[in-house]
């Protein structure tokens, strides 16, 4: 009972700077209150508004309020086109955008190895404060936890984020008519190729990158140009276009059809697909989303995607029909539409 | 190219059902969709709604919104007195009640590791949504994440909470008074204790039992009760009451006094504390709390207390004072006050 008269004792760990993560930087003592203070805090400027209370306090939000969350389990941490701090944030802002909710607030909690080098997590946190001041959302709230050696793969991040709704019109894919005009914003499969050749080392070259970026901007734009044309989009993340098509054919009842023949992808990127055998539509994208609009209005949309593309052209691939046996259908060249399969599990495990 | 002309087998991983967690599970597909559907978003009724959107919407929120974030990687899952999935949720309520904001809704972000029993998660995602009900607030937004064996430690938990301030009075370290009074709201370790006896089998009689509890009820009526008297309060958690006293005493710039006879603590926690050479100001709770209060209040304050207490008595363990030289000072029997070292790193990692 009389540890505490000895400075510096009462605790198993060292109290010196170290350059690698150690379990006393999660456990709510001084060396926790250093670390977020310094290295993570101070990166968010006057974003920061937990200060010392248990919780941060927003104001009052004008509009309807959206939630959302992702944790981030990428592996490797970092590739080309970018890495676990951006995609959090990027995903994240993301699900809000594609909600048609402006992004505002993210938390950020981060589990940590025992051993990460202190300048990964610096390189990370850099990174998440970079995309947030990109991205025009606030870092709010935080947590940071360590786990011994072993309990973890260097860093898991989850960002939750709330925004506020600026329009009446909700995105569903509910909405989705026959004849409706389906469009990808950009080249498909450049996150999920990217992933890829970086974990197992693929030598390509030019090497795949990313597309991992914002969209709220665009998604905004969209929403205010096209009204109740624009009838519900998504990002096609984990599980790829098919996975976003899939989904909108069970919930409009619709089916939805894609001519092969349209997809954008990179040279890089077919090539890729096709030594590997993966088929573009099940690699993830994280900057490329599939718009559902009315027919007449593709043009307007078209508009809208180019003057935000960073990178490629956007296309339109396909129209939901109405559906008579197979909820997705592709052309692929000669001979009739074949069905195409659910996602079933894992192309690439990883990935975001 | 061709792989989706052939059913179910585009994928590495086994279709079938499954009484482990599979990599399968996480990745955005069938195998994904159904256990989300069938396993987790089932058990939340229609509190989940999120439903076919990256977001949910939660409507309109009256008030101004307080936001926290917290992920749990406890070990061992389960514990007297509670496990990971109910503490995930007390813990993110608990941040809400301690910053004087009513709790409304929680997100809930899973990484699993491959391997996991399906049954274990069950019982996790039960206790999860019990206690949910229990505290009053919804599941609204989820994510699942599944990592490689060895990858992570069973499972890691995230909940971000949003809730709204009903008062305009905020909890602020920076309103204490020399001679406001502190109290602890029951006895001291309880959740430390239970944890570390159940990682290290440690074979007490009775064993120690966390006070793992939400208390966003207690926290309402305090503050309604005392109004601006109700100087702060902050749960104990990760440091214990001494982490609590030394934030309080870095922003109240005033030192905090505590006499140790007065600490509330069960029999069978001082008989461990001794044995294991445990200083119970140091070790983690989490269903109670550190409140300040002005003098003349402090009766009132008990008689709120005393009627949520579940377990023993609250108790006036001490009061600010005018800082000399240690900002916290603990009175121990005889001689002149001690001071009591913040701490500095972890006594007992991974209690939450």
């Amino acid at each position: 009972m009389n540890q505490s008269t000895v400075p510096n004792m009462i605790c198993p760990m060292p109290v010196a700077p170290t350059d690698t993560i150690t379990l006393s930087h999660g456990e709510g003592g001084r060396v926790m209150r250093r670390l977020i203070r310094d290295r993570i805090g101070a990166k968010f400027g006057d974003g920061n508004v937990q200060l010392h209370s248990d919780a941060a306090c927003l104001g009052n939000l004008v509009g309807e309020v959206a939630m959302t969350t992702d944790s981030y389990v990428v592996s490797p941490l970092f590739f080309p086109g970018g890495d676990i701090g951006s995609l959090a944030v990027h995903g994240t802002v993301n699900d809000l955008a594609m909600a048609g909710a402006r992004p505002l607030f993210l938390t950020l909690a981060l589990i940590l190895e025992e051993g990460l080098s202190v300048e990964t997590l610096d390189s990370i946190i850099d990174s998440i404060a970079s995309a947030a001041r990109q991205c025009d959302v606030k870092i709010v709230a935080g947590d940071t936890k360590v786990v011994p050696k072993g309990a973890a793969d260097q860093i898991f991040i989850n960002t939750t984020g709330i925004g506020v709704h600026q329009h009446t019109r909700r995105m569903s894919a509910c909405q989705i008519q026959p004849n409706d005009c389906l469009i990808v914003s950009g080249p498909l499969a450049r996150h999920g190729l990217a992933v890829l050749a970086a974990r197992e080392s693929i030598a390509l070259s030019p090497p795949p990158r990313s597309d991992s970026a914002p969209l709220h901007r665009v998604a905004t734009e969209l929403l205010q140009t096209l009204g109740d044309d624009l009838r519900t989009m998504r990002d096609a993340t984990r599980g790829g276009v098919a996975a976003v098509l899939h989904e909108w054919a069970e919930e409009s009842e619709h089916a939805m059809w894609v001519d092969e023949s349209t997809l954008p992808l990179l040279p890089e990127s077919r090539g890729v697909c096709e030594l590997l055998g993966l088929d573009p539509l099940f690699v993830a994208n994280e900057g490329t989303f599939v718009v559902a609009v009315a027919p007449d209005r593709v043009d307007d949309a078209l508009t809208v995607l180019r003057s935000h593309a960073a990178v490629g052209e956007p296309s339109v691939i396909g129209q939901a029909r109405r559906r008579k046996l197979s909820p997705v259908l592709v052309a692929r060249g000669l001979g009739a539409d074949q069905p195409l399969d659910e996602p079933i599990a894992a192309m690439l495990p990883r990935i975001c």
